[in-house]
């Protein structure tokens, strides 16, 4: 059921069904910790990387075409995902990561056969120490890019038809909690719709110093064992591949002990975790009753609330999203601190950082995609409750002050709040105004600037 | 206008009228960083730190009695507050605060007069690197029982005494922002209360770890230069002039090199900060408002909100109170890394510790009180509101089910839903239950479980 | 392959061969979000809570013992982890965990056999908002007790052993990274000693907190629906079957909305992770090398370091062990966030709060355990290492005070820097001192106030 | 000693020679909570915004010249600082900052003479709700571009100077704090350069949307009472009188109710304070002894280290540095929690964000400065150290392998480590080589590939 296999330390046995070999075995006994395996976007990123690596050494006349040949091909099936449980490694494992590189350079070897070796060919003019960042950085941006811009055009898609349709429909503005001018619910989505372009633009800026990698730098950031010019020629190879334009690192010892590339993009990503949180938050507040609550806004109902009573329609949605939201504001801490902990030529806290990141990118993708499909498109505006809500409240009467004067309309106002009266009741029973006055000059909508 | 102070450096002009010395100055001029300058209960702190040593030192008979009656004599001015100025030094430092430490050194022999030295008379038997953690301790203990203890049992008396009064006026319960069974008022707040009863025991349980002092390990924690038992007459001279029941330290390395206890009681206070923006947010919800809220509260009116628009109350104390809440998680955060980022005999973010945990008490001291004082206090019932939405509420329709069964009872909560009635409307309208049947068996009362 | 569920919102269709209803399969497929799940601890918890609940029913004769006896089985089966696949829901959903409990309802159910209902049986005199924050607690605690109270024993054993090994063991001291006087290397293991016995003091102090459940209150606390000792009733089941004291939490509406016990406890537990922060830092900084470091420890080679120099051991389970102390930083940011943002009857956020709670657990537990087992437990002194160091360094000058004056002894030191001799090179040439008198008068472990 | 002033709630008494009016008294006694002043730069910055106010409501005939001109005097000398004493508030007010807001108006109107009005004109056409965020920008940006970005360059320059000056002085390399392949102390410190021109690159990049202004969108951001091209006659103003692109916002609703753009700004800030942490561990660590650290650095003393030990240089600016980076994360954790918690139309946690994201910008600017100023210029390399320490290494001995091979040259190095010798030695004692020989293909600057 085993076989044996060997490292410089001695022999160590493996399950014959699986690929990998003495290294990444050790690392599986010697780390039991936790059960978060290293995401599978960085075993996908490495399985890129390995291909571009061939090639490029292949280019320099370093490897055979042939075994660049094999190697490429193991790496396409990694990358097509039928490899996966030949990567067993934990995210709590050595801070650079060494242990997954030579996981992916023992599968990858195991199955190109014999006449190639994991660290003469596989990791040929290579090092963890460069070849790990340059996956964080091939996986962060695939993810942001794939991922979580998507779903971000998605959103804004549907709060853009939100906000169309509701362009015109006057409701009671709110600050402080506290009643406020009118605007309508058009205008109040726009401020939604404006978080999510904000969030793609700074996501797209931030994003794109990730595509600088560190490939190149080998041990120490010298390049030693490299050519000089092997990082361009991999990044070369991965634009080819992927279609995004990676390039190599201006600076590789910078590329190889610090991590503020990545702390700047989740720092954008974490500012859109706290949009997200605010307009899940009005959306559930807006929602809230169905009796009791304001009661602006329905949401669909996906399950059950009360076997008994109608209409009670709990926000699960918003509330996984807002969960969602704290968890990448943790993250955030996670990741800055681990990125101001490196020492000499190396930080070591690559996969708790790269785990957090692709973790917040997940989570916020599929949360705002759950909450969009489940929740903001059968958003719907209660129309007569927003009408009766604006009509009691006691905003409007600023209106009044052009034509009957400041000190009249300000004891129209008082009258209304003392005797629990609307407005226009208040008005009526003055005397100052008629009921058709108050009509034509109590004009909400235009309150609201739209004309 | 300056004389000439001396260090082993050289010499360095100092302003006449103030009374530190060469090192002083030296931070002062190689320290410009920031205003946020060493708390004042640091320095206080210190002083009653170097009156005990110094009684100490003399009942060891290291020091003359003369000597300590006159240091005792200017420790007890800065405990008064009357040598503020003569502490100009700002927390961004150094990172065992020794310049702090030497500012008292200098100031209190400046004072003493020519006879008492800095060094081996003021700081006798001590070092930078246990008086420093030791005024840590002194200054956090104090801030806890003599500044946040208090506030705590004035806010929770103010809790009881709003809890009494309304414990029998039922209001709708609320779960996920949606109506809910009832509950009364004062159950309401009688969670509110429970935060502050269960907050003040986890800050007492954990503030008791602040009573041990680092002081007597000196330098690296062997208590090189110092007696065995200085550390424990120290203690016991402290807990005479303070009434606290200071103790030395069982491990001298750990209380140089860790500020776990620190850290674990500020998880405490931090903890305190989240419930607080728990509560804060319900009053502020509640009392929202005047028309377009929910509007079962009144809070009072401390500044003008509109000048036309009478009831337009914004809930000031609890946006200044939730402020703090969010600072003193980040606090939290500051002072967690810090602690973390020791290296081998000395944690160098002592200063850094401290202000923020000193921040956090003062703030959440202060903002409890604001809030208390200006707001809840004065926080009163709209029984009326909470009638209203309790009758409008389709919840109390399950204490129709034992007397007309659950499918009549679910069928009047639909039409009430439907039509937009009150249950009682619906109930009439349904032909099962008689008016006089409704009013006797929807008792929202009981369905608190009060009675 | 299938079979049709229902609930109130219609038929759904769930895999034949699971045994989850129709809420858990709408879940599943609305909470499509990340692939975290709910925490086995928590299923387990709940299914510890449901047999104690199934019992206390049956006691106060509204379940028969039959019914009692079913649910009671399949519980065991669910404790024992005979039926985790059954519980695919993540931890994504809603904020109160409703759909968690309805699952475990569910399974209950549909094993008990078909008398027995999921909400009228298995959550008969329960609400999602009073069993899911039981759960939490069951599950922290246990996880604290459990899991991590004994690897904290285990681990400061080793602590124990290795201060008393190296008790008279002397090395220079540092603070601020300098060269500081002596102490010994079992005094500075004392300090890392000293930081797991606080650590296990805060938790265990913090953690008693747990033992209040929430069990009892129902949907929003005041236990409409429960009798008023079923709270009571459950503890003593639950205490029966686990031995930890379980009681009925003080106050219903705190236990639903407040979450400041968990976070206390957290607060506990991440000041044990800056200290386990400091000790990883200290064993990979004081074994670093092996030549152009500190070299004073050395710690075993699990894994190949470098496959030509020898000597080279990366530090990768202090690598793997400060990776899960920043993890648990960002928790901490998590926790605390969530448990401030309940709001009237209700925390939704009980999901993230309680999987960032376990994760940090499970992942200081492993964490600790593997850097025990195959790091501090193979660690050895480097005698001779420490021996030149302490002869090499100049702060043992100190000692030739009370012999030599302290003019005469500035001058050897500095002499002995500014031509880079030892010191007792320089006190030899200085003629000031004898070789003999050196080394009578110069004892680096007198120093450390040993002897 | 005092004036009675009035506002609608009633009279009260100020201070005679202070210009504030009611309003500010009343925050004044109302808010007592810390004392931490609203920021001089947010005053400054509102003073800029009511100028600009001011003359476009000139522009469009709503504000008579002669006002305009008052008004514009007041605020100049506010601006150069001569008022400061007038505003007296703190951060924990209103949430809005109105009181800061009326503040401003107040002062102003109060100097600029009794026609003035301190709502109909100084605060005309605006609302605090976009005149405090627009304040917000104003102040964050300048803080940014005249505070931070010109110590940044200036850092920078002494990175490169000192890059150049040891561009090809060879030093160990270090990962994982173990021995390594050698780099050139120059391309050390290209590192830190390119962490610094990172930091610039995304700080500018960040700052550019601090450009985008609240004004014109007046309470709600519908822009009521403003004329539809206010917004943009301010920010034209504006930019003449700071040269600054000051744009109107896209959308006003996201101006006012979301600080994702402070939080995605102060997320490039925390990723500088990251790495200057990184620096600053470095250089405190490579200047660690003087006898038993790592000592290839020798930095300044700028105070007595200690008294009788010479070389003893504590890294005390190192200190000052790393404090202030972990302040900045935890106000990083602040900004964010609070740029989540806006409700509806309004985010009422502006004063904490703007107090938070200030004090980051000013603690790294002096702390880069202090750093700078008083340890990095006068950093010096102790070139004997490197080279011992390089040719005490045994890593070059992967140098020999082409020319003896790999079995001989880890026979070699084996020999080394196990005979304590340095390679050179062991070299000689093999047989293997020749000293020429050694001295000619052990070439540690060839190894640097920098030739």
């Amino acid at each position: 059921m085993v076989r044996m296999e060997r490292d410089t330390i001695g022999e160590i046995a493996v399950a014959e069904d699986k690929f990998w070999g003495a290294q990444t075995e050790r690392s599986r006994q010697n780390f039991k910790i936790g059960e978060e395996r290293m995401p599978s976007e960085i075993v996908r990123a490495f399985a890129r990387l390995k291909k571009a690596a061939a090639w490029s050494n292949a280019d320099l006349g370093k490897l055979s075409e042939e075994k660049a040949r094999a190697i490429s091909g193991v790496c396409d099936e990694i990358v097509a995902g039928n490899l996966d449980e030949h990567f067993p490694l934990v995210v709590w494992q050595t801070g650079s990561g060494t242990q997954s590189n030579m996981n992916v350079n023992e599968v990858v070897a195991h199955i190109a056969g014999e006449s190639v070796h994991p660290n003469d060919d596989v990791n040929m003019s290579q090092s963890s120490n460069d070849t790990f960042p340059t996956a964080m950085h091939i996986a962060a941006y695939e993810a942001i890019v794939e991922q979580l811009v998507p779903e971000l055009n998605a959103m804004r898609q549907v709060l853009t038809e939100k906000k169309e349709k509701y362009w015109r429909m006057v409701k009671i503005g709110r600050t402080h909690l506290q009643d406020a001018t009118p605007l309508t619910l058009g205008q109040e989505i726009s401020g939604w719709e404006s978080m999510i372009v904000h969030a793609e633009k700074f996501i797209a800026q931030s994003s794109d110093h990730l595509l600088e990698l560190a490939i190149g730098g080998t041990a120490v950031g010298t390049g030693l064992n490299a050519t000089a010019d092997f990082g361009d020629r991999v990044a070369k190879h991965l634009e080819a591949d992927t279609g995004h334009k990676f390039r190599s690192a201006s600076n590789k010892f910078y590329a190889l002990t610090s991590h503020s590339e990545i702390s700047f993009v989740h720092g954008a990503v974490r500012a859109l975790a706290a949009d997200l949180m605010k307009i899940a938050n009005d959306v559930r507040f807006l929602a809230s009753g169905p009796r009791s609550g304001i009661g602006e806004l329905t949401i669909p109902a996906n399950e059950p609330g009360s076997s008994i009573m109608p209409g009670k329609v709990n926000p699960t949605q918003c509330e996984a999203l807002t969960m969602v939201a704290v968890q990448v504001m943790g993250n955030d801490t996670t990741i800055n601190v681990a990125a101001s902990q490196g020492n000499f030529e190396l930080n070591v806290y690559k996969p708790v950082i790269i785990y957090n990141f692709l973790q917040s990118v997940r989570l916020l993708t599929d949360g705002m995609r759950s909450f969009r499909v489940h929740c903001l498109e059968g958003l719907e505006a209660n129309e007569a409750v927003m009408q009766e809500l604006v009509d009691r409240s006691l905003m409007l009467v600023t209106a009044l002050n052009p034509h009957i004067g400041y000190e009249k309309a300000a004891k129209i106002a008082k009258t209304a709040f003392a005797e629990n009266l609307s407005l226009k009741e208040a008005a009526n029973r003055s005397g100052f105004v008629t009921e058709e006055q108050f009509d034509m000059w109590i004009n909400p909508l235009k309150m609201t600037n739209l004309e």
